[in-house]
């Protein structure tokens, strides 16, 4: 199965995408305080946003302009900064118990590179509900739409530098455990530059202590996902010359789709139709895709 | 309570119209049959309507044009055909039931102008799924936000014509049965010039055959609403001359809440929060108001 069909620098936003950030920013403008002049307003420069780049907006650069949009009018810095605490400390309390669930399964790595992929449909660009418990069992039960685990846990045996691009906050949390299965000594761990949505940044990355795993890096930008060329210098640097890149979460994957680096993996749930097209698998599959290995067969 | 608080010519498009607006064409985009590059090109018109109309558009002329939009891009003109067919059928199969249970109850104006209410649920404009069962249930046994009910039946007696501006197919059933309690010589139907969403049109009006209880005219529009000054000449001098106007549904009301003739009454269930706020009622509400008692309190 073709897992990536054509090429743009990302994914680039389809009408769909507009309908959805309609209904994102919709639930967004009802929670926060905003008068009704200032809602309108909101609504109207993105409703702008949507007609101006019809065609060949990118998701990510597009999702940044409007949450940067968002706090200006809004004032709020962090709306979802209360949010990200909570998924933090929820799945914290669990830790101990999902490390024994790893520890004792037949392949650790496989085991927690699942629910890795389980955490990221704690995801509140797409939706303010979330089943966590459900989706664990559906991780460890269900083949995936793409599965290059093995590959992926060979590469991580041997690279030298590995790079890896947190996602959400609550799932890092399952980052963490995944990492500590990789028993590697030079691991970095990146957050986002800003707050923005409810991704990881520097204060989610210490809330979990992180640093016991890995050496953590912000990415210097504040898009939910990982646009190379918006990103630090530093960040620039570590992602061209890490041998190994571990891309988590649909953000990060539609920033990157068509990166021209090599060796890097996708670890995701795919969470919307267009996602699903451009990768010609389901809806709602587990993926963990070999960006290089772009014409192998799922397993 | 105040029901009318200020003037403009119809219901302007609040910010929240717009994302109610995409809700309504995302879901009618996926069920017709139009090629991604169609889809993307309707999206980014409507949201041309939406940046250009920010501010002052009204939700009825908005409504009209964005439906237009959609039977030139997709060459349906009518997609809601079968389901008016089916709403008109399903109700007609229990004419006979609802016309006992009016003719039994204490006071069989009051009842059937309820149910008439009732039958507003019918509104794909707003949702596709509905529970007419359990809104009949609720309007014959909730008090009403705003209930002018008493005044009305007054002025139907009194009344030398009488314009029943209709809404929906389906509903359209229980507008015969309550024209039906008028036992007036001189009742005027009218229904939408034109096909748009489920509206009831003449061949709504035939297929119940709303000729029996009165004499049916066709607005000459086809906006989802009643926009006086869209609409033919024969139905303007009709709307002018009529001493009574009767009001169906949240599309004429958005049309006509700051008309300038008197003896206006709105039938209507409130389905939305920009018209609850308009009108000082909650969402959901059951409304008889008249347009002309602007200051009287509900009961």
């Amino acid at each position: 199965m073709p897992v990536i069909t054509r090429r743009v620098d990302s994914v680039e936003a389809d009408y769909r995408c507009y309908f959805c950030f309609a209904r994102t920013f919709e639930r967004l403008m009802e929670k926060h305080t905003l008068t009704a002049a200032e809602k309108k307003e909101l609504a109207a420069e993105m409703f702008s946003h949507f007609h101006n780049g019809a065609s060949g907006f990118s998701v990510p650069a597009l999702s940044r302009e409007l949450y940067r949009l968002f706090r200006e009018k809004s004032g709020v810095v962090d709306p979802y900064e209360r949010i990200k605490y909570e998924s933090n400390d929820r799945l914290l309390r669990e830790y101990g118990s999902f490390r024994e669930k790893i520890g004792h399964s037949d392949d650790p790595f496989e085991t927690a590179l699942r629910l890795a992929i389980a955490g990221n449909i704690i995801d509140y660009g797409v939706s303010d509900q979330y089943d966590l418990e459900g989706t664990i069992t559906r991780v460890l039960e269900s083949p995936f739409a793409i599965n290059h685990a093995e590959q992926l846990k060979q590469r991580v045996a041997d690279a030298k530098t590995i790079l890896y691009l947190g996602d959400n906050a609550g799932e890092i949390v399952f980052d963490k455990l995944f990492i500590e299965t990789f028993h590697h000594p030079n691991v970095w761990y990146a957050v986002r530059g800003a707050p923005v949505i409810n991704d990881a940044t520097l204060r989610d990355a210490a809330q979990v202590k992180m640093e016991e795993v890995a050496r953590v890096i912000d990415n210097g930008s504040d898009a939910p996902s990982t646009l190379p060329e918006k990103c630090s210098h530093a960040f620039q640097q570590l992602y061209n010359e890490a041998d190994l890149v571990i891309s988590k979460g649909q953000g990060n994957l539609e920033g990157l789709i068509d990166a021209s680096r090599d060796d890097i993996y996708f670890l995701l749930m795919v969470k919307c139709d267009v996602i699903a097209d451009r990768l010609g698998v389901p809806k709602g599959s587990f993926v963990c895709a070999s960006h290089k290995l772009k014409n192998e067969q799922a397993g």
